[in-house]
């Protein structure tokens, strides 16, 4: 088994801009969703593309949300994860919408139309690592090209 | 891009008893958090070992909570996704927490005590998967010895 360490502010930076993929939390009168989504990173916050229909769309304005990108290694039992909250908000003005959309080249995994682009800022961010001598970013399974 | 397909509740069932580790989503007077978690299926509902002053053992008492498990491929971009929602349950029976022991050997990849068993029914299963013609269940990271 092994000790847990909490990851510096840096170290948390570096591993959320490094990814793809995440889970995003949104409560709603029926208590909280989990919801796996594409995302950027743009400054301090997350970017997460969805629809006004979604429960993001419907729950996601202005509310407390929880962003989280992880990996786990099972075969040697330890992991790293990352978290972080904030404010939720949509992304409406046309000049913050055409900056999004020359920085960060939409690539979905999966179909389908996604026009609202929800922002979650980094209000809060705290990582931990499992075990130690081991660097999380020497075992991810992606890295976003720069 | 790939379309989005629902998962049967028998593949949810197999791919969440396969696992050993995922998250899960409790409410706060702040909003939603998620906590990486190590986890067990009895029967049909989630098991997580937690404690008392986590933030699962002060929330998730009798609140609706949300568990995911998850497999990303990044390399094809395509993976599957499979959530719980439930009443979570701090189970305190001595007869049930005996045969828990006996049924789930905890090995868990974090130090510390965990005393607390907080059990999710699988009131509401649902699953999808990225991408067709391929098995989930052939690209597992891990599977569970039964």
């Amino acid at each position: 088994m092994h000790t847990t360490h909490d990851l510096s502010r840096d170290d948390c930076a570096r591993l959320l801009s490094a990814g793809v993929a995440g889970r995003v939390a949104v409560g709603t009168p029926n208590g909280p969703h989990i919801i796996p989504v594409n995302y950027a990173v743009d400054g301090e916050s997350v970017l997460i593309r969805t629809t006004a229909y979604s429960l993001l769309g419907t729950y996601g304005r202005d509310a407390q949300l929880c962003f989280e990108v992880d990996q786990f290694d099972y075969e040697l039992k330890r992991g790293w994860s990352v978290v972080v909250r904030g404010r939720g908000a949509f992304v409406h003005d046309q000049d913050e919408l055409a900056e999004i959309a020359r920085s960060w080249q939409p690539r979905p995994w999966a179909t389908g139309q996604r026009n609202l682009i929800v922002r979650i800022p980094w209000t809060e961010v705290s990582g931990r690592q499992l075990g130690g001598g081991w660097d999380p970013w020497e075992h991810l399974p992606v890295r976003r090209l720069a």
